[in-house]
């Protein structure tokens, strides 16, 4: 098909295509009906539905996670943005590359103020790094490519493109190639020299983020600690980390503010590279917002956006650690068998003793969790998702990109009760596209974390009005009923016995399959 | 308590209550723990918790259109406000009133770029008349009550209060006292002549909206149209129309353009009352956005934000139709028991002999209810809501929103399958405040309106994945488990008269009942 016979929804598709999208997480609508129609002819792009578009959102987020490219949704006006913008701001806040197609009304229609007109750039806005609409048919591919050009600027970047419906239908398309890639910025080798003296015993931290937690930039990591003694640390929440029996294991600033505190209150030197300096998740009255000590010399070598492989190559060089055998290896290390009810402990031991090697764990288990980490650092070797943005339903849809993205390893969602209901409906997409996903719903029948944070602000004795706010019984949500209603299958289980017996069923499968774990 | 000892949450509770807010649709966190610290001790507001924000807003949407009263979101900063825009979209098109109250962080922790950190008043301006952040505890009770005064100005406004959670823990709190309500604008009494001029026979159209459509007004609309011989039609969505037996009739502009384009093409001149010049719905190629004949003479008399009923009294008085019986006042008609398979047709018919007297209906059967109108005119009286803005999934929310405004009206909600889905967690709150609603999920497992509208924008003949992408099959969603998982009470049917009797159940018991209509 030469470019003069093409309509914008067809050059959107073969630029896309071109650009190396080739996924798209849709919900589309009456605006987006040409583009449905280019999707059908051109062969090539993966579409999957979804019945409601915070889990087109989530799907792509977790997509880029695991595949470092970036998929494309395809959304339907304003309140179809809308509906996803809670999981772009996740996404955003993990560095994810997502291009959003948004359909507009067409030009001449939105000065008529129709139902369903609204500001889209305006909903677009605070969930993107770059927003366009679209002029016309001729510059819906040169948009196109330049928003994934957006998309793919380290460590990645949520771009909008808005196409009002005639760019779609009128001809005039043309296919735009690939544009070259942005590189990383550079890190800041001028504060090389004071990383390497600052890192000389365990009064110093060096803090890792993004990419800095891939396998080989963690063994760095981990020649450098062994070198200077240095302690290793991670952020709370990290858009990838590659863990399990033979990685340099790193911890989590824990979420707790008080426990936090305590963790970094010996670091009097703190060393950056793809984190940023430790702050409170929320402020609580009389309570610092900054977590690391008073007058801690903190050094930034690198952000989140910079070439992470290059700081520390650089700083192991710098620091003669380059043929040091790395520290904090982890050694293979699998509990023994749990017996008897699920308690948050032994629960944590089912799991490191099931995670078959090579997974990818999402997690969004919140606090039934918080044990999870420790327990699972000699476990088989896995990949841990964690919610970069702290709006809580990113864990079923970032299962469903995760699992697209990589048909071949099996797929752990382990998400709290109150948390999976926000996005729900991602059950059925898995049913629909048969991903091998295992779900564990911790159902312990209350937004649990608010009991804390209800305390943390200074609210002693809630009343039951209160807790009636913050409690997910009356009804108990049934979640194998739930599974079941959109094709999942799905049991329920209440003793450590169980739940392994069905951690591994889900396994065996390699389709969706949930599990209420009652707590 | 005097104002000296009352933190700024506190100030918030008692100013929504004096200021009549009696009610908080709510899914709160850690930002609003304050918040909910207050509502725990301070007696007097409804609390009801959803599962998903998108559910709180089109709840206060409801709510608002049933009680005349706006009703309190709270939710939890820019995400879970986002998770409620395009609910808020549709409560603004619908010209509902709305405060939400939004979370914030502590001033001081704004700036430190935590991970929830967003654009609060970004996310809310597209969706939003009124937006505020509060700038200190003493402010809260004002801005809380300014706020609910612009909720109020006519016909109903979404304020949008962000209150960073400093304000809410600091002492210094003043409640403030009730503002008086904004009177709506005067209608455009210079146009008065020429309307009554205008309506003089069958090529003239009285053409309805808002609060035109309450029973006494649309009586009075009857007189003008017995005495000038003028058409009556409303909107095609109507946030609330009241029907039935004994009550003036009128009919709505249809959603298919090319019917909506006959239906009018016979008016010259039409006079507006609360309503809009119609227009489509959607742009389709080579088809006209206005939807009235070319010429026609529009005669705006009242927008909706004006006092209709003095417009509607003025038009009567000037017609000389004040004395005059009401023209198309419906008569009871009752169809006869349905047999057999369910069709639109025998559908419309059943729903038209089980509306219960005084029932409230909440529709969005989309393709499926296209008869509906014409088939319930004669039915008992009735209120009928339509969604405003376009946005899919406003039907279960704003159902719970209605049965809190009219806890001994019967609800019925009708839905499509797909639109149900995308707001599915409000089953769990009708059953948690065991709210009296019969709901009709019509399954017909697609898209099926976006079928005629690939046909619209010119599209024949769409391959499989196109229809894939418009498909709800694969798997089949199980609306019976969908409800059980969340404690709500529900059958399936394939028939007239298990339907029938389904209806009955559900409307006999006091709770809410949902019903699969297999189609």
């Amino acid at each position: 098909m030469s470019d003069t016979e093409m309509n914008g929804a067809e050059s959107l598709v073969h630029t896309l295509l071109e650009n190396g999208v080739e996924v798209c997480f849709t919900n589309p609508g009456t605006s987006e009906m040409h583009f449905v129609a280019a999707l059908d002819h051109i062969p090539g792009m993966r579409s999957v539905l979804v019945l409601q578009e915070s889990v087109a959102t989530g799907a792509a987020d977790g997509y880029y996670r695991m595949s470092g490219k970036p998929a494309s949704t395809l959304l339907h006006l304003g309140p179809g943005l809308a509906n996803g913008v809670s999981n772009l701001h996740n996404a955003k806040k993990a560095g994810s590359g997502v291009v959003n197609i948004v359909g507009e009304h067409a030009s001449t229609h939105i000065a008529l103020d129709a139902p369903l007109t609204s500001d889209i750039e305006g909903i677009a806005r605070p969930v993107s790094h770059w927003v366009r609409t679209t002029k016309g048919a001729p510059t819906v591919g040169k948009d196109a490519a330049e928003a994934v050009q957006a998309a793919r600027v380290a460590p990645g970047q949520v771009a909008t493109l808005v196409l009002p419906s005639d760019t779609a239908w009128d001809e005039g398309g043309v296919t735009h190639a690939a544009h070259e890639p942005a590189m990383p910025a550079p890190f800041d080798s001028g504060m090389l020299a004071d990383a390497a003296e600052a890192l000389d015993g365990p009064e110093c931290l060096l803090l890792l983020g993004g990419a800095a937690l891939s396998e080989s930039n963690l063994e760095m990591a981990g020649r450098i600690a062994a070198k200077t003694g240095c302690h290793l640390l991670s952020e709370w929440s990290n858009a990838r980390l590659e863990r399990g029996a033979g990685r340099v294991s790193v911890g989590r600033v824990p979420y707790p503010i008080d426990i936090a505190l305590e963790v970094l209150e010996p670091y009097k030197r703190i060393v950056l590279i793809g984190a940023r300096a430790p702050i409170g998740f929320f402020a609580y009255p009389g309570k610092p917002a900054i977590l690391t000590r008073e007058g801690a010399d903190i050094i930034t070598l690198a952000k989140a956006d910079a070439d992470l492989t290059s700081a520390l190559e650089a700083l192991c060089e710098t620091t003669g650690a380059t043929a040091t055998q790395p520290a904090h290896v982890a050694t293979p290390d699998v509990p023994q068998p749990q017996h008897g009810p699920i308690n948050l402990e032994n629960l944590a031991a089912v799991i490191a003793r099931t995670i078959p090697e090579d997974a990818i764990v999402v997690d969004e288990s919140v606090t039934t969790g918080r044990a999870f980490s420790p327990a699972t650092k000699g476990a088989a070797k896995h990949t841990w998702l964690n919610n970069c943005g702290g709006s809580i339903g990113y864990c079923l849809p970032v299962a469903v990109g995760a699992a697209v993205a990589c048909p071949d390893r099996k797929v752990m969602a382990l998400t709290g009760d109150g948390s999976a209901m926000y996005t729900i409906q991602a059950l059925w997409s898995m049913a629909r596209e048969n991903l091998d996903v295992t779900i564990l719903i911790f159902a312990n029948r209350s937004y649990r974390i608010l009991r804390g944070e209800l305390t943390n602000v200074g609210v002693q004795n809630p009343g039951p009005r209160a807790i009636d706010m913050l409690s997910l019984d009356r009804p108990d949500l049934q979640w194998v009923e739930m599974a079941k209603s959109m094709g999942v299958e799905a049991c329920r289980v209440t003793d450590c016995e169980t739940l392994e017996a069905a951690i591994e069923t889900g396994l065996a499968m390699p389709s969706p399959y949930l599990i209420q774990v009652d707590l």
